[in-house]
């Protein structure tokens, strides 16, 4: 536990037998989970039936800078007898558990509107100036419908529709809407059925807009024009989609409804990430033994075999290393979470 | 000096006769001109014609807390014996001297979409919530057209047309457009005539979006749905608009246009200040006395008799004060600017 909690900022603490303390769920607590099953096989004086190595990274919510550096540098002699990688940094879906085959990636867009080359006081130049703010509140307004249709065009078309076995599998996984509410603490999602809202959640992409840079982001009040503003907002992939083709129609779409507006202002639209989706072949014998690990486990556990549902979860950083390692590599790598969906993280 | 320069950040230097330094032109130079005044009455071993008393306050730009109440505690006793105030904060149009006779108001608005119960990861939840910062942008959409039209009903209407007689005497004030595009860095203002431009920086109301608070507003990529977003915007007053019609036209306006997204989240809009405009009695012994100084002053300087253009300016914390005095006191409040066009300003 030392090592782990040397460079965490909150103490962590055990109650009843559970783990309590910043980052226990994400993501102490799985590496933790890896920790204790070399020591079970080392307190049983058993030998392990593999080499395991481990990899502790805790920088994922700042980027993970280096990470990619380190794993390339490490390629011919860390990771040079590794045969699969397992990553334990995602969630189950509901109290069974379950096993993540996918992810979505991810397009991350700066949409930068310059205008005056200073900030300016609204009470001097308010109704002489067309401020940079208004465009880009403008040309925000078009990316999405209230009710989460995405307005830019091509992006929704380049995705499979739903198929009716995929609508069997969506509607077999077992999924507390309520619960869901609860825990979001919203009385109403985008979607009132489980199907699509599983099916926005996977398998279509999405729009979130984060905020805006250069503005007035403070508490209280200020009479500034701000003379260049920078919208962030990204679209989740999903298979089917082309981080490069949703470059293209982004950028093209924001400069049409940009260039209808007639502003003197300059538009810039870049993509900042473009990252795939990734998705794993769930009949590899990793996934064949992770299957049987999961029923093995519960079995004991809890006396029951549930069913292990596959998954397509979140998209972090730590996937964006586990496609890069894929691709650089060649080997599977699996992804096992630990999470329930009752645990509470914080970014 | 010392005393103006004491607790400011930056070293004044005078190069060519010309003061340079943080605040030079708002606000020091001026305030300097009244002293300077009095001292060159000293100099002269002469009896200053009227009795001078000086408030001196720096905080107008952190909203000058505390003023008013100084202003009401001293009400029976440093300004039992004042006949007049001379404010010197507000600037010339062009180049040619000027008097500022008005100033518009400013209803400053809060308006908080409130979602989840705590921010959310876009990749995991994206695509199944209704987002708060969706919702903020499209009602901040409905403010204004991409012309400058104010969309929210009532604002427009309340305002006097331009009389003919108003047409006539903006078209007479020396006004350079071009000069204040270069200034300002744009290549294009809201008006291409001078008439439209001048009524819309002084007699129309505008509004500005300011920014947004509780989104990411940082540099960089942060895959955030933040859970409460709160706009700030404000709409400049001007004659025939009242602060508490204002407040009920834009919550009305946007809880209307809100509801039909039938988001959700909630919706909560506040007038966070509610400032009327300031028009002066341009006809006003004060006024007079002021017009007559500036012709002799500028004859002096510059060998010609310009004509004063009466404008109204910017609005700023001082006119709040000056509007507070002439409420309170009942006395004649003149603004008598120093600061050419030219000046550099900096919020």
């Amino acid at each position: 536990m030392y090592i782990i909690n040397k460079y965490s900022d909150i103490v962590i603490f055990i109650l009843l037998g559970n783990l309590y303390g910043r980052g226990a769920s994400d993501n102490k607590a799985p590496v933790l989970a890896w920790i204790h099953a070399v020591e079970a096989y080392q307190a049983l004086s058993m030998d392990l039936p593999v080499n395991v190595k481990f990899v502790i990274e805790g920088m994922e919510e700042t980027g993970s800078n280096g990470l990619d550096a380190m794993i390339m540098a490490q390629r011919d002699t860390f990771f040079s007898e590794v045969d699969y990688i397992i990553i334990s940094d995602c969630g189950w879906l509901s109290r069974h558990p379950a096993l993540t085959y996918g992810t979505r990636g991810n397009c991350y867009f700066f949409a930068e509107v310059e205008g005056p080359k200073q900030d300016l006081h609204s009470g001097v130049y308010g109704g002489t100036v067309i401020e940079p703010m208004t465009d880009l509140i403008g040309i925000l307004d078009t990316l999405i419908s209230p009710s989460g249709k995405i307005l830019i065009p091509g992006i929704r078309e380049a995705v499979a529709p739903l198929s009716d076995e995929e609508w069997k599998m969506y509607q077999d996984i077992q999924f507390d809407m309520d619960n869901y509410k609860d825990k979001i603490g919203v009385n109403q999602l985008m979607y009132s059925n489980k199907v699509d809202l599983l099916a926005h959640m996977w398998r279509y992409p999405t729009v979130s807009i984060h905020g805006i840079e250069g503005a007035f982001s403070d508490p209280g009040t200020k009479t500034v024009i701000p003379a260049k503003v920078t919208a962030k907002f990204s679209i989740r992939q999903v298979p089917d989609m082309d981080p490069a083709m949703v470059k293209k129609q982004v950028t093209d779409y924001l400069h049409s409804v940009f260039a209808k507006r007639k502003s003197p202002n300059k538009l810039k639209v870049t993509m900042v990430i473009g990252a795939k989706p990734w998705l794993a072949d769930t009949h590899h014998p990793l996934y064949e033994a992770g299957k049987v690990a999961i029923k093995r486990g519960h079995s004991v556990l809890t006396g029951v075999h549930p069913k292990p549902s596959g998954i397509s979860s979140n998209n972090n950083n730590n996937f964006l290393v586990m496609i890069m390692i894929t691709l650089v590599f060649w080997m599977a790598v699996f992804s096992f979470p630990y999470i329930t969906v009752s645990s509470r993280q914080r970014l």
